[in-house]
């Protein structure tokens, strides 16, 4: 009769979210049902025989480096292969300014150990991703938040929230997770005049940035930022880019581009920044697969390969993106709102106040279908009148039938709150 | 004219060890330099046909499955081969006490996330593995220390260093990093009754278990572990096993036996320490590359590839340790002393107390040949006068040209020490 661990030793880090939600959804794993609640790709866009291949060009012709350690920062040529890339976006960062990670997940885990002491604050979109205050949670962060509406962070909500003095501020401008929005170019420039003026830094969290379906890429906080200082400086001394000496550490992943499988994502920041980020990392897991980035390099560089891939992509999630619109259109009872998505793989939808989420899910799940309960991306445990829709892993006859399915419970709830009032 | 970011915002971690050491070690990758300072194994043994044959079944077969997200826990398969593969030496684990990192070096920081609290203290061996300092710096562990000796860890000195009140000790039993001892059957029981005695958990840290090259297999801790609790539940109701109740924690890799470029390891532990560690993943890096696991698990499940590997390892290692033992017989001054590892990938050197193994690294370096100064090693920044050699990675010539050359430059210098005296 020995007594278990947790009563012996105290035993530090709990779940996100409520364990209700977690129960919830692993009976969402009941093939039975379809899903809208994980953030999967779809799988059938995976360009898998391009990986056969370069798995065995790599290991045919340089197995051994393939297969032995490899330096913190990441293997060179990914890093120049990413570099190059994101210059045609306009984000003008060096090698050094760049370090591989194992997904993103590990992005935010390293901006985390780098930045945050126990009690920091951190300021966050309301809701934000999940997977951050998970990250966070670890280094015993507080949160403040400022909500976003159809046009993502409410920036004129932005100082007031400063008062309670972050630590750095997370933004994910581009279709944001789990809200599907935007944020316009006047609200990014507000933005980054207050992070200036208030002395706060921007975490950027750009992992959907490419898959846009509609309307013109917007630049990245991280070259608005570099702007802004150029045309200081050059009143000044004119001397040099404002790139890498901003306000912001921006991150991005090829999750969604190429395979999460892989586990590949990378950070870009001062050379400062990104040295302690390589000093973490270190002590983390030492370095990411050197196969696995030796692989993707060379995918990455088979001339034309990457962009056509990305436009194959954003022609599959752009269609079931506009079936899942016009099926929520159809299916959904008046009084429920959602986002329109500009691209991404998200949707964010608000039902009337007194429907909560949670209690709503064991009947959408009795119906078979999922989502995830909103409250799971409010820091400050609200929400509980939303959910968040993915629409990039069902198939189209999948999305169809589904939201069918889940207006049906919807009508039938509200139908059921609607009653004592019409009593 | 921007100020740098680590003058406007607190960045925390620093590197491990000294920064001189830092510099130093990044001179030892010159080519021309014969360098026993790393912990690599020897490339030319890596079975890559076995994975380029592998990657290419995962990838034909199970494409989709490979480069998806995964669960945290680990690739089902991967896990039941461990758990079998781990029943031979003893180790009694399901695959639910099973979690799969990326690399040894994550399940140190996995376990310092789970138990360390900011100020707590952690009882290790004096010296002990430099990765696991840099882990657990992250969570602002304090450290107590107990000196080993050509048998390990001296239990002995156990008790008055437990006065700390450490949360938990960490041993590396096997031909211990850096020390190359083990720890023998006597002192392993010792070990355990005063973990049990004060209620001390032990995190065994195994990498190099299987690659012995000389005496008999001993035990894990764990196993041994799991006796002392089924011989006095025996007593009481002689119910079920004591594995996975007691007061251990196991880690092991296949960065070692199989290759480090993949970043596989894994923990056992009690479900209830494992189910922390799997939430703690979760934020650290959401789980390691499907690919990478299911590559390995495909090689692994080939009929007597794994033994038949092992066996080839043991015997290239274990020639090279012989040569380097010899070697240093014939070409280090008197005075000078090492360890004779049984097995792994590093020995010991202590000089005569006057040397600096930090000021001799230069004169090492100039007369190309490179090891670890041993302060690295230290938690409390000690042991100036000694340094690790590797014996995996160099080749036969290499380890006799290399320890001519080390013992050339200790000749050296202790006639210089010596010269005083004489004048």
């Amino acid at each position: 009769m020995t007594t278990p661990w947790n009563q012996r030793y105290a035993l530090r880090i709990q779940g996100m979210g409520s364990s209700i939600i977690r129960e919830l959804l692993k009976l969402t794993e009941n093939p039975e049902i379809i899903s809208f609640a994980g953030g999967l790709p779809a799988p059938e866009v995976f360009p898998v025989e391009a990986f056969r291949a370069a798995a065995d060009r790599v290991l045919r012709q340089h197995g051994r480096q393939a297969l032995q350690y490899s330096t913190t920062e990441g293997y060179t040529p990914l890093r120049e292969w990413i570099a190059d890339y994101m210059s045609k976006y306009g984000i003008e960062a060096g090698v050094d300014n760049i370090l591989i990670t194992s997904g993103s997940q590990q992005a935010l885990d390293l901006i985390g150990r780098i930045l945050i002491n126990p009690g920091d604050c951190i300021l966050t979109e309301r809701p934000t991703y999940l997977g951050a205050l998970q990250a966070w949670k670890a280094y015993q962060a507080a949160y403040t938040s400022v909500p976003i509406d159809d046009d993502g962070l409410q920036v004129d909500k932005l100082e007031e929230a400063l008062c309670a003095g972050p630590k750095f501020m997370y933004v994910l401008p581009n279709f944001q997770n789990p809200g599907g929005v935007t944020l316009p170019v006047a609200r990014r420039k507000t933005l980054l005049e207050i992070a200036d003026r208030y002395g706060v830094p921007i975490v950027e969290d750009d992992p959907y940035g490419e898959l846009r379906y509609e309307g013109e890429h917007l630049p990245p906080l991280v070259v608005m930022d570099a702007k802004i200082l150029n045309s200081r400086s050059s009143q000044s001394n004119g001397n040099g880019s404002g790139f890498m000496r901003g306000n912001v550490i921006y991150t991005s992943t090829f999750s969604k581009t190429l395979a999460p499988g892989l586990r590949l994502a990378w950070i870009v920041a001062p050379t400062e920044v990104l040295q302690r980020c390589v000093m973490a990392k270190q002590g983390m897991d030492l370095h990411t697969s050197s196969f696995v980035q030796m692989m993707a390099t060379e995918v990455l560089y088979q001339e034309g390969f990457y962009m056509e891939h990305v436009r194959t992509i954003r022609r599959v999630y752009g269609e079931r993106r506009q079936l899942m619109l016009a099926a929520l259109e159809r299916c959904f009872p008046p009084g429920t709102h959602w986002t329109r998505p500009q691209g991404g793989l998200f949707l964010w939808v608000t039902l009337p106040k007194p429907l909560n989420t949670i209690e709503l899910m064991p009947k959408a799940i009795a119906n078979k279908v999922a989502y995830v309960p909103g409250t799971a991306f409010f820091p400050d445990g609200s929400g509980h009148n939303t959910f968040r829709l993915n629409f990039s892993n069902a198939t189209p006859e999948q999305i169809e039938a589904g939201i069918e399915r889940l207006g049906k419970v919807l009508y039938e709830e509200l139908e059921k709150h609607a009653a004592p009032v019409l009593a």
